[in-house]
């Protein structure tokens, strides 16, 4: 698959991926009349049900990072060169972004409205780490055991997080950097955003020390 | 497959689809008490659950389109005659009109009530641009990658597009027509009907022009 | 399959339905704080699971019809013998009222409580009608293309179907017989279940009358 | 597959699924203003997300137990040895409360707050008795019939099952006792953790006894 194919599809799903988070969860505030938890039902729904559609229709092309904690640990395992990670990472942050926009654009909101919605402190960042840890575990452990699955898995495991976490699981540093972008419910401050990529990169390294000893040698199925 | 036999398919299916989509979004209003969040979840997750259903049991028959708008890019693509696609969206205007109608019925309200609810603007028009393409995007590589998985990625996509759209994500020519007809919290004003349509166009030719560098040439698998 | 298994499989089929129909309805409006849209949702999504479950692991036994305008619809087809087809009725009958019993029970309630809420009116008849016309339909057309997918499609279906219609899709005589014996949200007076029953019966034989055309001769696979 | 790679798939699974369900539980009742309802929703949803990722992917490795009732009653149909079930149950005990642990540090509260919320009595051990049976027997009939589908299987039961039963379904001794330790919404008070694990047991006794004349001999499915 050529590379430019590949980065057109991280793009692309890069930035449905960020209108989705932000879109839904501008309309979810709007409409839940303060009340939140509808608006984070609605919002991590939302979410699941936009991976499942762009891992799924994607994944053969780019294999769906939409992340670069995802493309960091793809290339440590040797799965992409070190110059197409990179290519990666910048069109994820490039397409993030413009994905962030794109949701203010279709609810006439101001384009740029850097976040204020405080996410720091030791309880955030374990849950940035606990959340990517597990999302890099579902991503390993699923190729090697179920590869067809993984759409599923991921959104389902997104859906999960977004509760199970204090942080509501960004785990993704290029939604993080899009999201220090808006002022909505699911905005970040962007003095926040470095503690969450460090902690989102330590839960990463952890993710691939816990799958030697669950899945150690042998034969691992490629990103299907 | 007759002909006549596929019209029998995409009407029973853009009639029912109708029927959920009115159905759902007015008994949504009835039972929430003013919390509009928890109306669309339900009218999201009803229309998801129907789509995946009808999808699955008539796409084997006539593709189920069900969308004037899928039928037009699937003409494009040379995969059914012009005649055909002209039966085929006069049977989904028609039905989905009588699906919106049989709705009220249900809930014993007046059968014909034009809408009220004002879906104009920029940014309106900006969201069902994005919402068509992506729904086409959806079918068009879904098509290419995975065909059996159609009926659930089509559910899941208009799930999440209900809450990243500012519009709800009509998507649809033939449901914008039927949606003019009632004044439930589906509803739309005839007078924004036209706009819609124009955009959703746009949205689906962009589709199409996007499709071309992310599935090129090669074997393509016909609609499952 | 010996009769006995298989009347086995539908009464702790249809026990299990009802228990979780009516306790998932109690529990709703207990916990929803007079919100009946969150308790619908709830009723609805658990209904769903239950039929997920219960028609995967019974299915490959009994049909897992749990119902018997669907046991009617197979005797019709020729797919069962009369005797066994009065057998099954009897048998879900029973444990459908015993599954509403089996809630009241968990959730320390009085065990017989006639319900008494009103649900009659054309409005009602036609929602039962089409709901039932609907699930036929989803089972006759799903056995016929993609029977592996029947318990995804009826748990899809009836979840809708809460949702569309104005009377929340009891679609089943053997479900309104038992909701006629609870007072909870998910009851019905005893004087309404004949009018409901006459519906469900007449939207099960318009769906045999339309299944003809769209599904016509040949090779029908049998219940998977 | 050696004893300690096992062990550490049912050590990692039991403590991410205890995390989950005391975490999302948290996050419930803060975010949902009051309304028990949503928070069970989001409760519920996130707990069935967990479930199918942790099942689907940690399942090949250990058959992803999780749960010592499950343990047990493999012990009984000869699938473990019986000091590989107690070295099950150990590894369960321990992560489960290590999983309660780590959801309180994550929402920055006391790592040790026993629980106190009253669940005792005769419906609520029913309840457990009900829910318990009934997952057992979705276990033993789907690895029978469809052991591709356990992962979705038990997700749909649990989420139905935490609406159908008064206790929300615990249905795990490993997770009823982590749960004592906890005083949010979650909590069970430790002196009713007796009369629940009792309930479970007797509760995934009578499966076993009612799965034999539903499955009866022959080739039986190994947990896939």
């Amino acid at each position: 698959m050529p590379l430019h194919r590949r980065l057109l599809a991280e793009g692309i799903g890069t930035l449905l991926l960020l209108a989705t988070v932000v879109g839904s969860g501008i309309m979810g505030t709007t409409l839940s009349a303060g009340n939140d938890g509808i608006a984070l039902l609605a919002n991590a729904a939302a979410t699941a049900g936009a991976l499942y559609v762009l891992i799924t229709v994607l994944g053969p092309i780019s294999g769906a990072h939409f992340n670069p904690a995802v493309t960091l640990a793809m290339r440590v395992r040797g799965e992409l060169t070190s110059s197409d990670a990179a290519a990666y990472i910048a069109v994820q942050l490039l397409s993030a972004v413009a994905g962030a926009l794109l949701a203010h654009a279709m609810f006439d909101q101001p384009l740029w409205q850097p976040g204020t919605h405080v996410r720091t402190g030791t309880s955030q960042w374990l849950s940035e780490g606990v959340a990517t840890c597990g999302l890099l575990l579902t991503l390993l452990l699923g190729l090697r055991h179920r590869p067809a699955a993984i759409p599923a898995l991921v959104a389902s495991y997104i859906f999960a997080a977004y509760w199970f976490t204090a942080s509501t699981s960004f785990a993704n540093p290029a939604v993080t950097l899009a999201r220090a972008l808006t002022r909505s419910f699911a905005g970040i401050r962007p003095e926040d955003v470095g503690g969450f990529v460090v902690a989102q990169c330590m839960g990463a390294g952890i993710a691939l020390l816990l799958a030697r000893p669950l899945v150690p040698a042998g034969a691992d199925s490629t990103r299907a």
